[in-house]
């Protein structure tokens, strides 16, 4: 065991490979950890809609929320019928990914993997942000540091997330159950106050033109932009494994516990809107207009409703935290991704992936200046993207077996494939230009690299592979040509000369590239004094201050009067620092022409260290 | 010479060291370019004054403007009767860092050295932030892009600037004359409108109450606002060697009409100001809004007065581009900064100064979200810092000397010493909170950063040093232990393994970490099939995934077996792609590993190429 170092503080001691099961979720705390995401989509999703009718329907806007909102719901039942049959079918985890590959091919999978990837980063972004908008509804002062305040959210989770998802259980979990407790007595409040204590909530002041009535395109625009909602619904069935045995029942009773709570609080609160008659207003979110409506602007329990909304918004990012990884791992076992992505750090987690997204969801932010509206459109179509060919691969599991109950299971992951297509089609057509038109650009790109990736490390695996007669081609070749360039006597030099002398070459070249102002035949004294047998001093001038160059082709030109067989190592002196900040001050050039250097095939470099006191 | 690479392009060809002379800058190239920082002044520091008369004068504030800027004009006629004494003093380029070390020695040389670097970045933050409120002066819509818009002016320059100074002054200058010829058209034109025409510019439409009359307090912040209007005045001292012979001279020369040019244009623009009652406005600058008055709203004169604005603030930063780089090479040339800054590239500029305020303006851009008026507190108190250190150093450079009209000289220096102080003092204590305190913080730990630099080069050149008879020191140490890292058996690693044969070591280990799954003992049986002599194979098991702590610690306890005077050498494979972007799909275990090596004193890494097909 190494001493107790930084990381291990911050990130917690190294696990061994077989605490990986004691790392597995129970349904209490598997439940929030995988509905987070699904349960927070409460605090913006009901606002989305509004901002679609309000412009045309005003005050009327609301009474139809709760339509839109009851539309939203049944999909939901939809799909969590169709998603318990994935879980069945897939118990080793069945995200989008693994359904396509597995039934359509590599493309499809592909397609499906980058808009699982681009919906994952999409998650940490939209969740942290609307985070920040529920701390700037209670904190309004705030308002010009947001996003400042959705990267430090993000910066909590990746640190959360470093640590291990064990913890994550505990420290996650019972935050979603304290949201979901204040969104309860909020609702129950918001429906005693009215219909038992008789309070009649204020209309609004303004008297606003009602412009115009509920139309069919309205309506599905409305619909489109409340599917925000549902994101997260496929999380449970990529996270089986993640479940205590036995897991497919387990991940099931999650997914249909969500859904109760997710329909009961999103019709909850979407009747409550209208009964409160909430409007969209700057600065404020709708939920956050609610909860002072209320329990009253400024008072005790507001503040607690709004502290709860940013944690359970938190945890909903915290949902990609626990999902990308896992996927990014897999395709990468797969050779479409990085292989640095399938190897866990010291606490059992992708250490990488869970860096990917934070570098990701931080640009998204800032990039975005942490609006959530302006990143949703781009989140629902991704989301929908990979539903749809979810469904439709498991539609093509059932009728390829034809199974047990094939056809009752391929009838409902049809009805499935039929509604997330129309739903990702809808998103795409009416919210193409507020962002949507990113996802048709970012995922056929992704999908091109991940491609290249797989054909690169096919293309490697294939050129170093041994074939035949291995110790036919173990041969000590003629000793190799030693070239030292050197600047000027000194320690390190001294050191990396005795280093090349204990090697034995036959043969060292002294090179030197300066100015032509005479040092060179100095330095040439110097070193023919040292009598080393062998060795001989040569020097390039050049007025043009590119030593590395000149260096350069120098080794090409003896590369080049090389013999097959013989070889040429360049012998360097290296400095080290005890405190790493002084590295930048040394080495420089040297790293650069290292870099160049390893791209000739005869020549290898050799850096002798020289440890600064 | 190399081949035209995409640099070449971009960048331009190299040139030779002979060069430098054709470089040098004609009195009417010098004059723009060393001025265009205190003329566009005229942009922002009116307004400034504004901004702090305003609420409490209301209309009667522009009245105040004109006799604070007065002041100002005053301050700097005996700035440029101090600094033209410098530039005779100091025909070398005097900055406040050649000027502070020489008089005072060390740390006043580096807090004059610090102040300038912060006054040089800020230059630019500052200047193209204030073109870019031109810019959205004359189109308001692009308002949102305040930081992006300013971002872009600063690549341009610093691509500008790559290309090196020669192009500068054409490039540069022409612009300047266009500015300063538009600022007198706009200056006769308001005059000739009231006064010949008969012109009555419109009172504002709303009466604004008067709430306080000017104070002697009010007069002092007003001044110290406006006194950002004197930065750069400096520039021409600096430069001094940039000039044609003779260069005191024609510096001089510059100096005095920059001056002249600075002083009728801000008293002329002041008056304006008062004559046509412009209050400030939020999205359009205090002279866009003269412009405006002047020429018409929306009228082809005042788009093309506005240009003119955002090309001079454009190239007002260019000064510090001129400068910055130069005192740059001289504090690391003195030691107090890497190395690096010292090479000029293969354009004869100082790319990596170049660089670094391309980097820092960029974040203070986005840092202060494009907003002048916060910057300018930390840019004035840091240029009065160096403004007096650097008179403070003349005045003792006069009275230790006592040669020649002395006590006249010092006098002048002496009075510069005063008023410059009591500005600084004055723009500390009026602007602390407004972000002058920043310059309190930053300035000490730049002077710490620069001794820490000195210190450090210092203990590594009496390191490095060789001593005493140099031969004694190279001798021939026993032959080096050869340890090779193994995975598995592929071309890469028999390569690696050829060249250790050639090196004749006496004494080859093959060592393999792993996870305990047998694959140690196939890989033994292949290494043995392969019969090399002097070779054994080892391995080590562990749990925890850390190949390359595990790996190190192996090294470690060889190293401390080794008797002095014997070494360890970790041979190697290196996967060279030939497409850059797929480097990334390799070596990152060996790369981390050999950051690793590089610090053990007898452990030496040789990298074996294997370039990809």
């Amino acid at each position: 065991m190494s001493k107790k170092s930084f990381k291990d503080i911050f990130i917690g001691p190294a696990l061994e490979n077989n605490k990986l099961e004691a790392e597995k979720l129970k349904v209490v705390w598997g439940l929030p950890i995988y509905s987070s995401d699904t349960i927070s989509s409460v605090a913006y999703a009901g606002e989305e809609v509004l901002m679609v009718l309000f412009p045309v329907m005003a005050l009327a806007a609301t009474r139809s929320l709760v339509y839109v909102m009851s539309a939203i719901i049944g999909l939901l039942v939809v799909l969590v019928f169709c998603y318990r049959q994935t879980i069945d079918a897939y118990p080793q985890g069945g995200g989008a990914y693994i359904v396509g590959a597995d039934n359509f091919g590599e493309i499809p999978g592909l397609v499906a993997a980058s808009a699982l990837l681009v919906s994952y980063i999409l998650t940490v972004a939209v969740s942290s942000c609307s985070g920040t908008a529920a701390i700037i509804s209670a904190f309004p002062a705030a308002a010009p540091y947001k996003p400042w305040i959705a990267f430090v959210i993000v910066c909590i989770l990746t640190w959360g997330n470093l640590r291990g998802l064990s913890e994550s259980g505990v420290m996650f979990g019972l935050p979603t159950y304290f949201f979901i407790g204040s969104l309860v007595v909020m609702i129950i409040t918001g429906f005693v106050k009215v219909f038992v204590l008789g309070y009649a909530p204020p209309a609004p002041t303004e008297m606003i033109r009602t412009t115009g009535d509920i139309t069919v395109f309205l309506f599905l625009q409305a619909f489109a932009s409340g599917c925000t909602a549902l994101t997260g619904v496929e999380a449970v069935s990529n996270g089986v494994p993640s479940f205590t045995d036995p897991a497919p029942k387990n991940a099931k009773l999650v997914l249909t516990l969500m859904a109760c709570v997710v329909g009961v609080t999103f019709i909850g609160v979407a009747a409550l809107t209208d009964l409160y008659h909430i409007t969209p207003r700057e600065n404020v979110t709708a939920i956050a207009s609610l909860a002072a409506a209320i329990f009253g602007n400024g008072s005790v329990f507001f503040y607690i409703f709004q502290i709860a909304t940013v944690i359970i918004l938190s945890l909903a990012a915290n949902t990609a935290f626990a999902g990308m990884p896992l996927l990014l791992a897999m395709v990468a076992g797969d050779g479409y991704m990085p292989r640095q992505f399938t190897v866990r750090g010291a606490r059992l987690n992708f250490s990488n992936g869970i860096l990917l997204i934070f570098f990701a969801a931080s640009v998204l932010i800032f990039a975005f200046n942490a609006d959530t509206h302006t990143l949703l459109p781009l989140y629902a179509s991704s989301v929908f993207v990979s539903f749809t060919i979810s469904q439709a691969g498991m539609f093509t599991h059932w009728t390829r077996r034809k199974e047990g109950a094939w056809k009752h299971k391929a009838l409902i992951n049809g009805v499935g494939t039929l509604v997330c297509f129309t739903v990702c089609a809808l998103i795409l057509v009416t919210r193409f230009l507020d962002g949507a038109w990113l996802v048709v650009i970012i995922i056929p790109l992704l999908v091109l690299l991940m491609k290249a990736i797989k054909k690169h490390y096919d293309k490697v695996a294939a050129d170093i592979i041994l074939r035949g007669d291995v110790k036919a081609l173990v041969q000590r070749r003629g000793a190799t040509k030693v070239l030292m360039p050197v600047q000027s006597l000194t320690r390190p030099f001294v050191k990396a000369l005795n280093y090349t002398l204990s090697l034995g070459a036959p043969e060292i070249e002294f090179y030197y590239v300066g100015s032509g102002d005479g040092r060179e035949q100095t330095l040439k004294k110097q070193l023919d004094a040292l009598e080393i047998p062998g060795a001989h001093f040569s020097c390039d001038i050049t007025e043009l201050r590119n030593v590395n160059e000149v260096l350069l082709n120098h080794i090409d030109a003896l590369e080049q009067e090389m013999g097959p067989g013989q070889s040429l190592t360049v012998v360097m002196p290296q400095l080290t620092c005890s405190e790493t900040w002084t590295e930048l001050l040394h080495n420089q050039t040297s790293v650069k022409l290292k870099l160049e250097l390893n791209k000739r095939r005869n020549v290898t470099v050799i850096s002798v260290p020289y440890i600064l006191k």
